[in-house]
């Protein structure tokens, strides 16, 4: 296996490899002969529990502030550098998780360490303008040098915001705004309309609905959250509306077994979703637009085809609804292309692209048209923030130079070729193996083990996550090597043997 | 009046008053002595028409990328300093509107610039964390440090959110979360409630319902506009939900002549209310808590009676709703208190606190009861940000240091005398006076003078704002000080002169 004999050269030199054992790596050598960040350590190092003693600590005040279920580790985010997560009991993890997916860079990127450096950037830190009130001189370049330099295909205009729960909220807004407008024509609003609104009545407020998917996550704050279809902790007692809800297809793998199930799946989606429009549509509940994840991430990591994305683009355009593709998770070059949805061919542009996450600051591209016309109608005190479109600016020019989505492409291969060769011999622990770049994803047969799996991975020294009830999700950052995948897919054959001995 | 003594004094001696006027200021001379930051200049000044030439260049820019119809300059945030707003085009704004209120300790101020200069700190600035499963070593102590600080009354738990936005969306949500515990007992979430929900039906999901306010804003996202009322822009086309809306006091000023009025005001909208929660109980869709702004801003800076404070909790308590006072806009010290709340004397403390703006930090401070069962019931990605925790310890240590609630106290005083004189002088241009601290707010009689007003304002070098339909509104730092109040009601007095004569 390519990442055996990887593992091997990178043992006997460490972090130089001059001796690639295969045409795989030699084509390759840029992202194997060096790391991309210097002073990683030459692996994980695992001295405690984890968490360890002085994270109980932490957690134990903290447990006094707020619930703090969740909280895993505390870390040292002083000494943690590129994939690499140290914590405060002096554990090092090699991290493919990268806090839940958000950054691109890794840990201390001497590039972003500089940014901080400047004395005119630290200025942009301490001063956070309402951005869409009284914008910072040259801010327009900025955003020219940072997001629009990685639009989205026929893209020319973006939105910022603070996170990704905003980032969609306010696409929801544009949506809705964008169909009633088509639906009025170039009427004024009438004063009923305006009163109404205001008293939440219509015909100010409208009827409109959204179309999302089962095993959808597009966020956790009101309007995204009736989208949203993972897991009953997230929507148990919360008031929601009743829009349309399709399927996303269910695929069997390996996919080249399964070509005629899975397209029989595509299309029984795609029936399901015109089916949709036409009930809603009739019942006066007009479909303004089709939310969808180019992968389900927080759902399980399911996958679709490009054929499906293509079909459903289709069929939104026919019916004059708009297709938004939520690229919070999946965006940022981790895919092995800028944004997951290039992989897909579409016949259009997009409608709105979100993004939040690696991106560093969220929001949303739309075309043109998605342009409200007036101010304040998607607003808010801050809009994002420029000193996270510094650092952005940086980030784009890092994964520019160094070609990280290159390396992302290669080093993914190496990790879903590895992740398939453990499929054949831990069938029950490693199943339906599937990825895109490095946003790569297995099953288990049940979550126990799933959970189980997680847990020895730390002990291991690998800090990874969950992704709906049975997957391991794996997120690196874009420094994320060959290297670093053979030492990963090491302790993950470590964690699986002894998993299986046990079981 | 006490504000011309001071400007002469000011004037003739620059920045340093050693010959304070009056008994006012006698006894706050720590307040006039010099400015709390240092550099400011002497005044505004202005050279451009606003926006200027270079603001207009990167206007046009701006406008290629997206909607820039709210955008008034470009601002310079390299030169801009304490309280003075700097433009591209050279001109010199006094700043009263800071961001939308959310600015503490104005521009530059050099104990915030101290904070990036620390290497430890800047690390905080490059690797942001998922808050609620990495925290960073420490993060328990920096919370005390800053947010607990200056924890509302009664209240020792707070969580962390980006913007002010989510902090009411997930607060809200934290309020259903309970009421539905209390009805649901000790009892675990049923088979069907926890695969209804994930489809948006119920038993999973609530009918339940917040009352809010007319006038009352709480944000733009979905669950945050149901219970805002303000203006159609921001709720024109998007779907809502039907909750119920009570009619927050409207009083007649000044309030000393309008005692009788202004309780009966009272006694209506709280009988109001009490219906309300009758009327949406009795449909099945309980009322589970009120959400009120202490003194509602975005809505035109109208405020409501301690007495109709205590008596709303009073009401809230009788039915077992919860009260949440947002204190976005509020908070941090801009009232004279730390919490707008503090001036209502109520019987208890209050069970749901939002705040954002001059905190840096979204979030909301709740009782005890409030906090989730389970891990990821509220939750995001970032949830927060540390580096902003770490800007706000600094800017609390600055507040208590340099005593600027006491500033405020003393500035408001002068702000206030000096628009109440005004009032009898330009009866058109300045009615129904009102404040807190430096909260203040007056209405002219028409939104077109009102406009005109904050246009000559800033001919006049005075950056302010406008607030509901005819209410000019000061939201100025908390490191404006009397003489800043005293060049403020200058040029005020300047340009209400100038519009009186032409109207």
């Amino acid at each position: 296996m390519i990442w055996r004999n990887l593992l091997n050269s990178f043992n006997s030199v460490k972090c130089s490899i001059h001796n690639p054992a295969n045409v795989l790596l030699a084509n390759n050598a840029r992202y194997l002969s060096s790391a991309f960040v210097a002073g990683e350590p030459a692996g994980p190092e695992v001295k405690t529990a984890i968490p360890g003693p002085r994270s109980l600590a932490m957690l134990a005040e903290m447990k006094t502030i707020q619930i703090s279920d969740a909280v895993q580790l505390f870390a040292d985010y002083s000494k943690s550098i590129g994939n690499y997560l140290y914590d405060v009991d002096g554990n090092i993890l090699l991290d493919v998780y990268t806090q839940i997916s958000s950054v691109p860079l890794g840990y201390n990127h001497p590039e972003l360490l500089d940014v901080l450096q400047d004395k005119e950037n630290i200025r942009t830190f301490i001063n956070r303008p309402a951005l869409g009130v009284f914008p910072g001189e040259n801010y327009p370049q900025r955003v020219y040098n940072s997001l629009l330099r990685v639009a989205p295909k026929g893209h020319t205009e973006v939105t910022t915001m603070a996170c990704g729960s905003c980032s969609n909220e306010n696409a929801y807004k544009a949506i809705f705004v964008w169909f009633r407008r088509k639906q009025r024509g170039d009427a004024p609003y009438t004063p009923e309309e305006e009163t109404s609104c205001v008293m939440n009545q219509t015909p100010g407020v409208s009827d409109l609905t959204l179309l999302s998917f089962k095993g959808a996550f597009h966020g956790r704050t009101f309007g995204t959250l009736i989208t949203t279809h993972t897991k009953p902790v997230h929507k148990l007692d919360i008031p929601t509306m009743d829009w349309p809800i399709g399927t996303f297809p269910r695929y069997k793998y390996p996919l080249e077994d399964f070509v005629r199930e899975n397209e029989e799946e595509d299309r029984r989606c795609l029936a399901e979703v015109e089916e949709l429009f036409e009930r809603y549509n009739k019942r006066g509940k007009n479909v303004a637009g089709v939310v969808i994840e180019p992968i389900q991430s927080e759902g399980g990591d399911h996958h679709a085809s490009p054929a499906f994305f293509q079909q459903l683009q289709r069929i939104a355009k026919k019916n004059g609804a708009a297709l938004l593709i939520d690229e919070v998770q999946t965006g940022g070059g981790t895919t092995g292309e800028f944004w997951c949805h290039d992989h897909f061919n579409l016949e259009h542009p997009v409608d709105i692209v979100t993004y939040s996450k690696k991106m560093l600051v969220g929001g949303y591209f739309s075309l043109p048209e998605f342009r409200p016309r007036e101010g304040y109608r998607i607003f808010n005190t801050w809009m994002g923030e420029p000193s996270k479109v510094v650092l952005l600016e940086k980030v784009i020019d890092v994964i520019k130079r160094d070609k990280l989505i290159e390396n992302v492409k290669v080093t993914g291969d190496i990790l879903l070729n590895g992740l398939k060769g453990f499929g054949k011999r831990y069938p029950n622990l490693v199943k339906n193996v599937r990825g895109r770049g490095t946003f790569c994803a297995f099953d288990c047969d049940s979550m126990a083990k799933r959970d189980q799996l997680v847990e020895q991975l730390k002990v291991e020294g690998v800090q990874t996550g969950g992704a709906g009830p049975v997957a391991v999700r794996l997120r690196p950052s874009l420094v994320f090597q060959p290297h670093h995948a053979a030492i990963f897919l090491d302790r993950l054959e470590k964690a699986l043997h002894k998993m299986d001995n046990k079981v």
